[in-house]
């Protein structure tokens, strides 16, 4: 008789759902694997009173009575949040009890502190499931990828986002409409802020920054921008150019301990990987300075693929349970030094709304080229006259050649002061350098 | 000063040179990541009269000094091939020492024995690099995909075929020129047959299944076919119906414990995520039950990202050590049961030449019926006339619905023997199920 695992789950909502399943089906093969076997026997949820399906002897709402329970090896932490994810986490880990968790926002602000305790006591603490949902990006970071100096991180982090940028793309929906959309498929919550705002991304890649460059990335100090001033008509200007607009967390690495990290809607050519990963799937694109560039994809949320991840993890757990292990968890301290957007290279798109067409196209090159702002394409139309006005209005897009951030913030500053600019009415970093 | 780990290194060529490339370069932030130092301390070399790209005082021709130095704790294996490589890496491991291979026909043949001897010792035994290069499949497919029942898993696993294929089709070359191309560049080797004729892609798919399944594949067992029959004119009909040719390594899973391992030249359509991987990229697309379909991809081959593999794999045996742990190596046993190719059902490309279009193509596609295949879709052609003969000739192409390989080849055998039927002149697998 294979010897036993004890869980603890703290809730069970989609994913503590899709894992009691996974543990479920799969049991035979998982105990065949790893020689062990893992039982779930005591699940932690707030309120009683909904439609479980996990036998109700299982259920308590005492998640103190879970943590301190002296039978239970290994705590699941599925409810997400920081309070009171971040105590129970703590308190079980100093009772002994190795930690699961694919809480994104805990790990991205008290990662350093909770692993430090893990490894401390002798504990796993595993994340898998906190980035890219059943893609093994976390631990493939930690281990297999050790050796590199990473240059370049970009990821699609967010299904949610991808899903609404998606529609917008193939459908020609409006932002508001694809995001109704995608709140009907229950792809997007209610308030779905966390998403769209690029919040849920921004705690992804920092995880990601963190583990690449071995501190913990303060999550005040990412730039974030979400998606909810993307519009169907720069998709289309987009398309015309040969790019798609994609959310992406990124990190570049300044120094080797110095990094920039940014979540924001990113122009990127049709023939780069990234461009192909639709719908809800996410995908990391990585480059290192010896394995070159990598992609990994696939389903980034759902309660299937991110029951896999935690899954994953806790089958580690066990193994190392099993063999007398001391823990794997691979700690990192905090500060991080970051830079700001200031001097970030690259490419921007803009669409400006003018009066007077021809004439402002040529004072606008003239103020770019004063801020050393080189222009690589064009595109100019009129607009529709409004009813009783005869002023000719116009609509100017260019895509610059790369320059920094902040010369071009500082030529907008000039343009947008310009009589006949009546708008900057978009602005979206393009990524032209990438292979 | 961090504890040191030394490592006895055998075989100095593409990747060894990589390996000590990427130690000395990155050893500064491996040091740091790990909190341990990695040094190499002896290289074993089968010539030394070849320049060398290192302290001349490392390298030595006597091997067995090197696996019974006791001053030694890895043995970085990357000479490739069974002889002498098996019983040097079981030697290090009875000797005690922890072992990290890239050889992929070792670990295919004799990966269960060796693995276990690595467990009972309380050693670990790593293969990243066998497989996909820099790409990391292995350990995640051992670690964060274990909880998974795995469904398919398709793979273009050798960078050489993919590079020719892709030659093939972007410029149009024959094989042997695409070859020979290859060839000037590096990319294959004088004797391609390893590369070419599917041996190198069918070691790696069957560790991948061996992985998968919890059982070593019999390599016997694989069937395997590889490309040097492929011609531009299917490529070219490919194209027309949508797909590419690709050589993939593909495990199908018959029941939880029976697999099906095959290397073929396959049709996939160009929508497939695999059909876009070019060059000598590598890329792993994987169906698990809970985690959806996943894929990775990468620089599959080479010096650097092959060192990239091993160095990754490295830094985990040196934690181990640095921990105390007991060795991570997670054994399986060998007979794994296996079907072959009869009860494949998939749908194929045909081309046949023959005389007397217009009535061939009746009666072929009477008897392809009368052995249930059905016929999905056909494109007919003229031939041009041979001087002096007026035989009408013509080439008929079928893509055929899915039916089972053992039905096609019977059909295939009726047709052949048609007088009509000068020549059944290709026979391709198609992939038309996936996503």
């Amino acid at each position: 008789m294979a010897k036993t695992v004890r869980i603890g789950l703290l809730g069970f909502g989609t994913v503590g759902t899709g894992v009691y399943g996974m543990l479920n089906d799969n049991r035979e093969a998982i105990t065949r694997k790893i020689g062990l076997q893992v039982e779930i026997v005591r699940i932690g949820i707030r309120d009683t009173s909904k439609p479980r399906s996990a036998d109700s002897d299982l259920f308590t709402t005492d998640l103190q009575s879970i943590i301190n329970d002296p039978n239970i090896d290994v705590i699941l932490e599925l409810m997400g949040g920081v309070d009171p994810a971040a105590s129970l986490v703590e308190q079980a880990l100093l009772n002994g009890k190795h930690v699961v968790t694919a809480n994104k926002e805990l790990i991205a602000k008290h990662g350093s502190r909770l692993v430090h305790l893990a490894k401390s006591k002798g504990l796993d603490l595993h994340y898998e499931a906190a980035v890219g949902g059943g893609i093994p990006i976390v631990q493939p970071l930690k281990h297999q990828l050790a050796g590199n100096d990473v240059i370049q991180m970009m990821g699609i982090l967010n299904g949610t986002t991808n899903y609404i940028l998606t529609q917008m793309e193939q459908k020609g929906s409006d932002f508001s409409d694809a995001l109704a959309e995608a709140q009907a498929h229950g792809y997007a919550e209610a308030d779905p802020t966390n998403d769209v705002e690029g919040f849920d991304t921004a705690y992804k890649i920092s995880i990601l920054a963190s583990i690449a460059f071995g501190k913990q990335v303060p999550i005040d100090t990412v730039h974030r921008e979400g998606i909810t001033k993307v519009s169907k008509l720069d998709m289309e200007y987009a398309d015309s150019f040969g790019y798609r607009i994609k959310l992406l967390g990124i990190v570049d690495a300044v120094a080797h301990d110095i990094v920039r990290v940014r979540v924001h809607p990113t122009m990127i050519p049709r023939t780069h990987p990234l461009a192909s990963v639709m719908d809800v799937y996410n995908a990391l694109w990585l480059q290192g300075d010896f394995v070159g560039d990598l992609m990994f994809s696939g389903r980034g949320a759902g309660s299937h693929p991110t029951a896999s991840a935690v899954v994953g993890d806790l089958v580690d757990v066990g193994r190392n349970i099993f063999m007398g292990g001391n823990g794997s968890a691979i700690p990192y301290d905090e500060g991080m030094k970051t830079v700001n957007m200031d001097d970030l290279e690259s490419a921007f798109y803009l669409r400006l709304r003018v009066l007077d067409r021809p004439r402002a196209l040529g004072e606008i090159a003239t103020v770019m080229g004063a801020h050393e702002i080189s222009l690589a394409e064009m595109q100019m139309r009129t607009l529709p006259e409004v009813a009783g006005d005869t002023t000719q209005r116009g609509e100017i897009v260019f895509l610059t050649h790369s320059c920094k951030e902040r010369s071009l913030r500082d030529a907008l500053d000039s343009v947008s002061k310009m009589p006949m600019v009546t708008d900057v009415a978009a602005l979206i970093r393009v990524e032209s350098n990438v292979l």
